[in-house]
């Protein structure tokens, strides 16, 4: 896991009838249906409003200013899987524009996640390819240094491993381990139905401190009330 | 002021008729009028593009990474209030969400300020519930420390009062004291009456310099022209 | 270049035709163009999506807080002339509102770069007047301390002296040396052509990794690939 | 309390008494003594390590690089004061230096924090005049525009009326409020004494689970352990 | 791994014959030593200059604001041990201070690494605790909600395992896999020897463009000498 | 001067008779008596306490995470240089530690000022080798793409040409263009006598107020006293 100049070929991707049925939900549901755990830093944020991708994660492993291993990946790629690209120092340059998302769609990528930065983005718009990064920056960079492609990496604080199920939303990036995702689905599909009540009887004007049945609890905590 | 656990049932709201003045302005007006004080920090950003709001403040005292007073506060709502909540530490967690925002719109609300972070942006938007946040994070929070709901808080490092008026947009977000809501309304209006002149004349060619008269000024503080 | 209360009138600016030329450009594209430097940090972003500009720069000196020097420029502006603003140190307050946007351009400004704050957002989005700044802040200036006008500045890290040429676009900006505009122009317009070969050649499904035969090089860094 | 040009001549200062309890103790048993509230955020660090604080408020409201208001300050201090700083924007200028220092300590003051920077780190230290800033900077300030002094102000993130009781040492800065400061230094004592007995037997291998008799409660929230 | 309330209490430690051939090393060496990967974000400060640490991580999962399961942490420490406790968001809330120092090193602890605050730093520093975090302050935390210990966690970027070897000081904190750490020893001990020749070479002023014979390859790749 | 690939081999260093002079004062009073300009942003922090220097710059300018350009500056060394290391982009990782330190000593350099990260801190400081940095990190880099040498460069936000004189200490660094450097040392000595006197005054009780006679223009400005 630790290599540098590594890439793995053979990976087991998330079952993708899981994959498509987390497709149906936002990052936030995903996050609380995983146990509130998977979620990356908020500073990954969407290239354009709107943005929405449910993938399998392809990783990769960068250095600070250098592409390279994203070429690298491009060969790995299947149809439906996100690049999750860490990088081993914090950067803003532009490791990804509109050149490479031709060729990550062209090879069946529905997106990208990375933990650097962004550039052509009005191209990317353009083309509905999706990014989270944690910058956008014209900055170019350089091929010289080997990284690694489909080890496990660290993407803006969360674990990532090759094969693993990427939703991503305006919320933010979450990341469900392959062999929980059917799990994970399901807890999601229950939290959304049962949410569907809860929205309702909130905007009949019930209140949560009713419907939770939380003044007990706040009560036994000591709240007070004053005029 | 400084007691956690606390709900002021009875607060003085602002006069609706200076709520409904203010309601005419921006932020930067507004913060002008009151003699360029009363500004949240410029991190507190709206979740979307063009939201606006002009409300009274009820007040909330959030811990990091606990929504538990929002569901509090919510009982507390009259039509008009916006919700301001303050947290005892840097928080990006994602403290409100749809259901919280069915709830308070229910109740009469009009938006959202928060020092903290907020999830849920495209059904936000979708109902076209405004909230200004220091972050967009998918995070979800626990319920179990109490906070306040109603007490004086520092907000993105502005006091706000309860009942106080809450302006804002794009600009940010302005506090108005409840007591000197309706002079400032008042300097607001003579403010913007007095910029429709001022951008005419500065639309025509004339320049700030001679228009503001600066360049005895800038002469006497030895401001030096070369060629 | 280091006085403050310095107006310089006679500057040399870029050739109208290499300006012309490279307004055909985005940000990124310049700024490979130029040999990868050049470039403002990316924390300067637009006030709006879409935003696109390229023009001669008139360069102001700015203190923290006061926005006197951005009245005198005013009339230094040329049709063309993008305002560059720098600070003496870090300093988010609104130095820039829809009126100065009005007066700059009756002048014939074509849009603002400032390494600090704006504001009146709405106004200047719906004016289609483009900013890039390192924050929005409803917060005023005073005018009372001299900086200095058309001296070479460093905004947002990039040195900048006046006549040169400002391309900004959703990427961020780049500086463009007046005496390099039209050789970067030229070396744009090759960039560009040879993007679009390359752009067919990946979406057809071709690898970067053999279109640019970086197999060779891999291998003899030592990239492995394992199953 | 809104108002700029104010300088409040009489203020009340908390019970010296009171003060000279709470001068025995550091800001995290003083913050744990209030409740976990008045603490100012994290940013705010010590000039030099080792550095303790315990006076009354004078406060200062200050604009972004203009220090004028330091000297209004000066004469408003009595013996055992410490002089706080806030900002109306975020700002690192160094506001304060050897001199003021120098005048602050004729004066009897004890100290300062500022929501602002420093300079003359060197030879406050070697005074042992001791400072919370935000930053350090030799970036030297103007003298233009009129803030307030002992008005209330919000400083890194809390409240502090003038009068009340500061608190500080390498664990950062906090605030109690004139009115509860003899209950608070009470508190204090409590709390200390407690720890003694506390650290005692954790010292002789007692556990914190043990102790605080934590088994049951994590038991009850369905801890699981696993070998 | 992403379970939530879960202790492991058989862990893997490091060979301690590997444990003990690491603490003759800095972060740096044993970074370069592990092929550049390992070490946690540079944010990542000790308490007190000249702290150096090497032991076997046991890993905490808190949660923002609240250090309940640092308790539980404790029952599983083994001399030599370190805690590594990650946060599931950023939060600079002081989650240890002198009492859970005692109590960790009543049972062998040698240290603290904390993606998140610490306080009682006077103490700490007086105690000769090491820790490393991203922030000091005075901030207290609940104790209300279930992380897990021993399970894999991301630390300030790094992943770090139950019983991996930590490796701190002031250059900031690395973390060598256990299955790697005899290995990754003798990389550093071969490359400290190494480095005392190239060092007195350097100092005897050789320059390093010639020890390390450079030139060829900055002429091929066209550095040019100008006068 | 956007050229990379270049090293410039003879440079202007400034007078030496300047640098001596100059070599006698703090960073802030050099800035003031630059009038306030050539300061470096105060992110820029010196590694150890105490540390002070004062020389001429040899340039450099860095890619991220590449060190190569050091070792061709270490050849352009002499006796009192200070090395001023820019980055094209913002970048923490250490690209130096003891051995360049042990080779730039050996060529007479008297310190290392860089926009971005340093390690080994604890053998510089033994070396007493003073660095100033944006970040402290064992991060090791890689030496594969050319920047320049002696090329004009913007470090930390200032402008820096070779030759210029660099003072740096506990407050910042300050840059003197070598052009201005004895003109700069004169108003630093003037101004550092004027202090003296002014020291002794405030010392004795008198109020800058008076000092300074800051009474008419507080008075005009409209500052009110109340009780």
């Amino acid at each position: 896991m630790y290599s540098l100049g590594i890439v793995k070929r053979n990976i087991v991707r998330a079952d993708p009838a899981a994959v498509r049925e987390l497709s149906a939900f936002g990052a936030a549901t995903v996050h609380e249906a995983m146990g509130r755990v998977g979620l990356m830093r908020p500073y990954m944020r969407p290239i354009y409003t709107g943005a929405h991708l449910c993938g399998t994660a392809v990783t990769v492993l960068l250095h600070p200013g250098d592409n390279w291993m994203m070429h690298v990946a491009a060969e790995q790629l299947q149809p439906g899987d996100v690049v999750v690209a860490a990088c081993t120092a914090e950067n803003t340059d532009g490791f990804f524009g509109d050149l490479l998302a031709t060729s990550f769609r062209a090879r069946g990528a529905v997106g990208l996640v990375i933990d650097g930065g962004c550039r052509d983005v009005k191209d990317l718009t353009a083309m509905g390819f999706p990014v989270w990064s944690r910058a956008i920056s014209a900055k170019g960079t350089i091929k010289a240094t080997l990284g690694s492609v489909n080890v496990r990496v660290v993407c803006a604080g969360a674990e990532v491993n090759p094969g693993d199920v990427i939703v991503a939303d305006d919320d933010g990036v979450v990341v469900v381990p392959a062999s929980m995702a059917m799990q994970v689905a399901k807890a999601a599909t229950a939290r959304e139905a049962n949410e569907a009540t809860k929205r309702a009887k909130l905007a009949s004007g019930v209140l949560g401190l009713d419907m939770y049945d939380m003044r007990p609890a706040l009560e036994k905590a000591g709240l007070k009330y004053i005029d």
